[in-house]
């Protein structure tokens, strides 16, 4: 579910290189029209949609990266999250219950924490209070698919809490953003917020080699796992790997504000010793991470 | 929570006179005044809020409330339902996690079935598929609070769908728009809709009788029931007593569409098979529901 997406694309691209069958939800096509297999058109959040998928189907695993993934828009309308980033997770619930599928993956996000004391662990006993509707619907989210472990203990749910994602393919984001500006004006970039934003940020390559890390040794029951990387990276950081990667020296203007919009949270980390410790690490640093999308990104673009 | 909303107040009238010690949340007192018990101010929203009055009062029973009623203005606004209705429970789950209560009742809705093809029991097979924001977000509430009683088996949950709910201090609805509408012109009432939206209303009184009843009849683990009247009745019906009630004959304008407003379920029933077993029944039918709750409201707004 959601396999056009940013993530998803990159996702659908792994698991076609490693042979696996793959049938692919969503409400658009890929528009990079590289995919092989099946793709059947239809709105996650619509329950008999999605049973009727599952009941043709019989994946062995789903993947569930169907979300709003626009988290500032999200702001201004809850509706987009409300309905892409919940409602899919209530109807692929209700559509389980009736056709099993013996592997649940769930795209979750350190948002859900919100703005904490300190960076929380997946047991952290402090209450998570999300911020965006986007970090409110994951964390919804995740208690739904709870409730379906409850009534189906054989199943595997595999919850990989995403930070910032960077990388190829990418559809939004402050990298994205960045390299579209300055494309169109070299001289000059604009910067939501102060530059002080501090966040981690991971490369999709990577993020998706934890998650099939996590899924290859998860057992049945619930598996909530934060992947990210060792370190964080300001905004006035990503502006000079952006910058450097393009080979340009814009003129940089920064806001008074802290935070880039409304409901952004200006500096998280999460805490990712239950990764480590299970023998999992992310290589690149967030500002390597950054960088290799600022790369990506730019050559991609040069060759469409 | 949400002591200070049409039902909440009902019911904290209801357990006063039975003698218990309340304790009331919401982020207005009620207006009418005559609460006796402890009111504590704050939005059910906040996890940290709700978790301090649970640690401070250590509840045998909490009442879960709290939403948004205005069903149509969610529809708007879909923030309204996402945050009060929604993230509500969710703050409510991880407070009760942390501060565990032995009972909970939770205000659900038959809007979770949406429109569905036949009336729905609490073990239809039958995929819900709410339409409106409001029966979306206590669709999602209810596998929140599954989540909850997944890790607390020992909690007594009963979550109670209310049909549409009519009687003394409703705050809105069709009986009180039409009495507020007529008290202003007697001589004209505009209806939205064409007049043939058909479903059941209970009293608020014998709603609470319900939630009683269930209450002290439930086990640990969750007990899910549609409390709800024999029959139904439709729009020119309510039409029809609300009239007679205030003895007036105004001109009636109805108008084309088959719904009041986008969201509006034009039609609906659920099955009360489960509470009828259970040995508890509704008295009135939906019209003398509605002719009663107009009653009691011309009543108390000429003495207000």
């Amino acid at each position: 579910m959601g396999g056009s997406g940013f993530v998803g694309r990159n996702l659908v691209r792994r698991l076609e290189n490693s042979g696996r069958e793959l049938v692919v939800i969503d409400r658009v096509p890929d528009s990079t029209g590289t995919f092989q297999g099946t793709f059947i058109e239809g709105d996650a959040q619509d329950p008999e949609f999605v049973a009727s998928v599952l009941r043709d189907v019989r994946p062995e695993t789903v993947y569930h990266l169907a979300a709003n993934s626009d988290i500032a828009s999200g702001i201004e309308d809850a509706g987009l999250d409300f309905g892409d980033t919940l409602m899919t997770t209530v109807a692929l619930r209700d559509s389980l219950l009736r056709y099993p599928a013996t592997r649940l993956v769930f795209a979750s996000s350190s948002a859900i924490f919100g703005v904490s004391k300190s960076p929380l662990s997946e047991e952290s006993s402090e209450l998570p209070n999300p911020v965006s509707w986007y970090g409110k619907a994951k964390l919804a989210s995740e208690y739904v698919l709870e409730s379906l472990a409850a009534v189906q203990p054989d199943k595997t749910i595999v919850m990989v809490r995403f930070p910032n994602v960077v990388g190829s393919l990418a559809t939004h984001g402050v990298v994205f953003d960045f390299i579209r500006k300055l494309q169109r004006d070299p001289s000059r970039l604009d910067v939501l917020g102060d530059g002080n934003q501090t966040k981690p940020y991971v490369h999709v390559s990577e993020l998706i080699d934890g998650i099939d890390f996590f899924l290859k040794r998860a057992v049945p029951g619930i598996t909530r796992v934060n992947i990210g990387p060792r370190d964080l990276v300001d905004v006035k950081g990503i502006v000079v790997e952006v910058c450097s990667a393009l080979d340009v020296s814009p003129d940089v203007f920064y806001e008074d504000s802290p935070v880039g919009w409304i409901g952004d949270v200006p500096r998280y980390e999460f805490d990712t010793t239950k990764m480590l410790d299970a023998g999992f690490s992310v290589k690149l640093s967030s500002r390597e991470a950054v960088r290799r999308a600022a790369e990506d990104l730019i050559e991609e673009w040069a060759t469409e």
